[in-house]
């Protein structure tokens, strides 16, 4: 007997994870060994609610439309499972015949999706689990890069480049300092990509702080000093997860999730401030927060084209081949022109490491970035995914989102 | 004999202020009154310095992508003009053949250009003075809405479509409040732009914060209360001018500029600390700053076209009509399908005072719109304006930026 798949959105959006629902749902309605195909509403946690819809009965147009959409459509969730969730899952998945889990996420997420697959082998049920990962943040082990990432690099390279522009328009006579702050809870990876501003001839960002190597104020204001000296103007760009010498983040707020992590921001409000009372000069801040990560408009084709794609090869590799407790892992053939393939890796191991900037794609000076950083992410900004425009914004699918019935448990 | 004319752009940039140098430039090549086309670099700033560059020996297919540029292509300046600079202007000017000038900005720079006007007439020197207006803020008398306002206003609302959809996306378990700082200094149009979010049948911000209306800290937090009662997320724009009862900003930091302007900014931040100490909830603060009025990749294009046109109906009054001491203003006429026309009107009185939104446009609530203002607002963020990408990102012009030969004064 066929089995029915099931597919969850989980942890920060991207602005292309709905690129990769898509992939996933039209592969899985497209495969000849699942049943119908249904979404999790808030990830693990529409699970857990039964808040499950049927992909089957949505009209086909509207299912391509998906990957138009920013935010995680299907809606997201952080939530650390306890064993008494763990076996509700497995109850409610019997119930409605699941043999297919995609999970699409983060670090949390895809310890949430082994610790599933772990258990499914444990009770003997028969259940394939595979990861799909994304993150902005580019920082999942075991792969070239993130979907995700790409789009929020290419947002963040638009970014300094058009504010650097303003910038260097009214420097003479009035704002000389501009900072932007990088989204990045761990990891250098997005502010580090501020640089491609100045792959087409621009200006690049002066200065790129990185949470990788300690923030030493001296030497940050030495260089604003001598930018400022030099250009006359000086454009930065700063991770919030940027780190003192005594490793902790030199700006939080008090805000801490399930998972431990704390809410990080305002480094740029930290680092004006510093510039204000030590160089005296007037500087303007930009803190993107969210357009950052959900800046659909802007996306990548490469990111939106593979975010699709690993949805797809879950798929493939659950239903041709078997797989289970794996993760879709992007592998980097060729840099220039850019070849990329997919290829399956242990969830195990994923989750709790992040992988951070290698100092080799670290500038001498710690805040720019090096010759080969550049070769490695210019690839994944390169050409624009396509948007549907009505009445000059965006406009995104009309879902059903028609819930199954739920069952006793 | 036939005379030189100068453009110069100045104060804050908008996405399309450098549509109406493509315009002005040319008009101004084409019209056969005009000897060579001049650009000042940094305003009125370079006009002084003699940083002044001959757009006759550019390339024509550069100056045709001087639209696509964001920023102030030719440099901006905040200065407030003495007595001395006035002689020195028309010197300056005399030595240079100079006969027609041409100055885009907003309100401060309507002033100097209308001063500049005013002393030709006093001095008896032949000068045709036009200014082009140009401010994301919407806030110049006399015109139907400002170029630059469009686009800034389709930056924001696409802002806030993507940024609520990640909003929405993570409600159930995590943040549930999103503030959006929109920029504009006394009057609230780039905020309340913002309900345009909806206008394809999604979310609209449930808050939208004027400066127009006292600030009432009870009423906002109850309605942040309804809102997350109601929906379980609330998206709120605040207008980085907001002002309490006592008609104070709420939020302004210590630099002022030449024209007694203080940098606002960080309103966001003063109601992220509100909601959290008042309601207890996780909120995102995006301050776009830079980013909202920088982001030509978004630009309208009813709007990057009539910027652009606003530019070559300066050089048609000033060359055709013999027309001084005027400005380009945008005369509506039909909302929908939106039809408008330009007409000429006095300097005179456009200098000190603010366009506010008028009471039909606020809704009755104060933290909302009218119907009547999204009919106003609609119009001016369709179509796309076109972008030339190359690796990922908008590429711009190569110009020479010939100086002139400086003369001795």
């Amino acid at each position: 007997m066929k089995k029915n798949a099931i597919y969850g959105q989980s942890g920060g959006v991207t602005p292309v994870i709905n690129s990769s629902a898509a992939g996933t749902i039209r592969a899985a309605i497209s495969s000849d060994k699942i049943e119908r195909v249904y979404v999790s509403l808030n990830g693990i946690d529409g699970i857990l609610k039964q808040n499950i819809v049927d992909m089957t009965v949505e009209n086909p147009m509207e299912i391509e439309k998906i990957s138009y959409a920013p935010g995680a459509i299907f809606g997201s969730c952080r939530r650390k499972l306890t064993e008494e969730d763990y076996d509700k899952i497995f109850k409610i998945f019997s119930l409605n015949n699941i043999g297919y889990f995609y999970y699409n996420g983060g670090n949390d997420s895809m310890e949430t999706a082994h610790l599933i697959a772990k258990k499914a082998e444990k009770i003997g049920y028969d259940l394939k689990v595979i990861g799909i990962p994304k993150t902005v943040d580019n920082d999942l082990m075991k792969t070239d890069h993130c979907p995700g990432f790409g789009s929020a690099a290419k947002f963040t390279s638009i970014a300094m480049l058009e504010a650097t522009k303003d910038l260097k328009s009214m420097h003479t006579s009035s704002t000389q300092v501009f900072i932007l702050e990088s989204m990045g809870r761990h990891a250098g990876w997005l502010a580090a990509s501020g640089v491609l501003a100045g792959i087409n001839g621009e200006e690049i960002p002066e200065i790129i702080l990185m949470p990788e190597v300690p923030f030493d104020q001296d030497k940050f204001l030495q260089k604003v000093e001598y930018s400022l000296l030099d250009d006359g103007f000086c454009a930065i760009i700063a991770s919030e997860a940027l780190t003192g010498a005594d490793g902790k983040f030199i700006s939080t707020s008090d805000f801490v999730d399930e998972f431990g992590n704390v809410q990080l921001g305002k480094v740029g409000i930290y680092l004006e401030k510093l510039i204000k009372n030590n160089l005296g000069k007037k500087v303007h801040v930009s803190l993107p927060d969210y357009l950052q990560r959900s800046s659909r408009h802007i996306a990548s084709f490469v990111d939106w084209q593979e975010a699709s794609q690993v949805g797809t090869v879950a798929v493939i590799y659950s239903t041709e081949y078997g797989m289970t407790d794996k993760m879709v892992a992007i592998v980097r053939d060729n840099n220039d022109p850019y070849i990329s393939h997919f290829e399956p890796v242990e969830l195990e191991g994923i989750a709790g490491e992040t992988k951070i900037m290698p100092s080799e794609f670290i500038g001498e000076d710690n805040m720019s970035v090096s010759e080969k950083f550049i070769e490695y992410v210019r690839p994944l900004i390169k050409g624009e995914a396509p948007n549907l425009f009505l009445n000059g914004i965006p406009t995104y699918p009309k879902l059903k989102l028609k819930n199954i019935s739920k069952k006793e448990i």
